[in-house]
């Protein structure tokens, strides 16, 4: 096979473009797709301080480098869920890589600034695994953001991961989680506005484009993730796409073209007020994350949690997507 | 495990509902199901004449013996599709079940009616197989209805033929497709009332009822179907349901409630005009079915057919559920 670029020797195929690309011209292609994004989206520009939520999985290390060659100014946060080997070697790798760029890294380690990691909040709180380490990272991507004076929040979701999402969400008609499932979340009162300039990109792109640029970056999967329903979502959709390749993307942007605006919503008639206990806004008496935080923690949260609090602890426990910092349970 | 109604000993499992039923009472549970859905979607009443699509598979029979049963005045509808031994033994089930229970039949075979048999309209129009043959059953049923003065078609669309149906038309967001996948479809111009009373049973809960109720149906599928896109949707589906029982049916019910009011479209600015060969109601010159049969049997229809009818024709040939009698392509 040719490269569909400069017809030298191809190494990657993209199937559902039924095209392939070389070893240098991929790069370029993936990165003009994300180029795009930020465009059409007006995501960010030049000017803009852009915090990139590192994982140091191929996404966001993906979405680092290229937000770095575009020119940006973007500065890593890596998060510490505190899981074992797991956890050491991901932070390991995201440092590595921050100091092989020349790039600034902000760590936030979970344990120590909030007191729990994410094993015992799984053992000890009333949501699943997933569920509390997804509302944890909203919490604290937001908390850094806003913290250390950043325009936007970036993060690595990519067109599967956006794809299955979308699919949990639409099985169960969640209309609510479906309208916010947009690639761009403006800012609002405490919120720091929100991207995913991969959402284009499928996961064996972002990967090709690690491989090729020579990124080392955290291949396995997280340990405690088994049997979590965001990975089924993926088989059906990687099941149905393996026969009908173009399905995740045709799902997903087609959503974004005609989906999205049937389920638009006004949001003004949403009242957020300050978390009781750390001021961050929400739409209760206290903020989701300070929540499970007490109940992993085995504390009273000042103040009476009033009887009208449970609709917005349910609707929280109810997400479908972990890793999605998107989302007003935070 | 013991009946849920009478404590007797149970012989179906309903995972869903984590349930189980005798063989008594889940025939009875099944049939109020359906009295409930004609209920509530004010499908039909006993002075009208109902007529019910019958393939000889267990859906349609089932629906045939349930309406029977509950009183309605109910005519059998069977459409020989020329489909060698399949279609044979299906004809004669049919004519068996209705000879059985005393019940009227009545029998259209596409070839003596129109001059084409499925195998034939496979291989020589531009449609795939499993698409002319939903364009022909929704044709003829139609036709049949309109000329046996019948108030209203049945069709033993089950959960799963709608999941799976949703499923395909939501990942391509076939917008106009998902807002007129309702269980019923009300008479406009020359189209008769729809209606699917079995959509909230499962293809398991229809199977066990033909079995309990010793209905003779063929069991294999379509020899033609094999690949078919709306069997992947299935195994989709199936796959997901398996983990998380309950799945399909919060998402076909859950569309019903909270989904469909979004895509709910005026219909009243489709213009709808007799076809020029067949007079039948169509958006274009011609009918859908006319333009296939045209082609299939290598005629001209009468008249051109102008550039601005290639809109329907695409739209048509792009439709995801063969079995699927909706729509306004006929």
């Amino acid at each position: 096979m040719r490269c569909k670029r400069c017809r030298g020797p191809a190494v990657v195929e993209v199937r559902r473009h039924n095209a392939a690309f070389c070893k240098r011209c991929f790069p370029e292609v993936v990165t003009e797709q994300v180029r795009k994004a930020i465009r059409r989206f007006e995501m960010f520009d030049r000017g803009d301080r852009v915090l990139v939520a590192v994982s140091g999985g191929k996404d966001s290390l993906a979405l680092w480098d290229m937000l770095l060659d575009l020119g940006y100014d973007v500065t890593g946060l890596y998060l510490g869920l505190g899981i074992g080997e797991y956890s050491d070697r991901s932070h390991d790798i995201a440092e590595a890589f921050a100091r092989a760029r020349g790039a600034e890294l902000r760590v936030v380690d979970l344990a120590e600034a909030y007191g729990f990691d994410i094993p015992t909040a799984g053992r000890r709180g009333s949501r699943s695994t997933c569920a509390v380490c997804g509302l944890s990272k909203r919490y604290v991507f937001n908390a850094a953001a806003l913290d250390g004076n950043f325009d936007v929040i970036a993060t690595g979701h990519n067109l599967d991961d956006e794809a299955a999402t979308l699919l949990g969400n639409t099985l169960r008609w969640n209309t609510e989680y479906i309208a916010r499932q947009t690639p761009l979340l403006p800012a609002r009162d405490g919120f720091v506005k929100k991207v995913k300039p991969l959402h284009r990109l499928s996961e064996l792109e972002t990967a090709a484009y690690a491989f090729l640029r020579g990124i080392e970056y955290v291949v396995e999967e997280c340990p405690l993730v088994a049997g979590n329903t965001q990975l089924r979502y993926k088989e059906a959709m990687n099941a149905i796409e393996a026969t009908s390749p173009g399905t995740k993307a045709q799902f997903f942007l087609g959503y974004l073209d005609r989906g999205m605006p049937l389920f638009a919503q006004n949001d003004d008639d949403v009242v957020l007020q300050p978390c009781g206990s750390c001021e961050h806004p929400t739409t209760g008496s206290f903020c989701a994350f300070c929540r499970a935080r007490a109940q992993i923690l085995g504390r009273r949260l000042d103040g009476p949690i009033p009887d009208d609090d449970r609709e917005v602890v349910r609707a929280s426990s109810d997400e479908v997507m972990p890793a999605e910092i998107y989302g007003r349970t935070a």
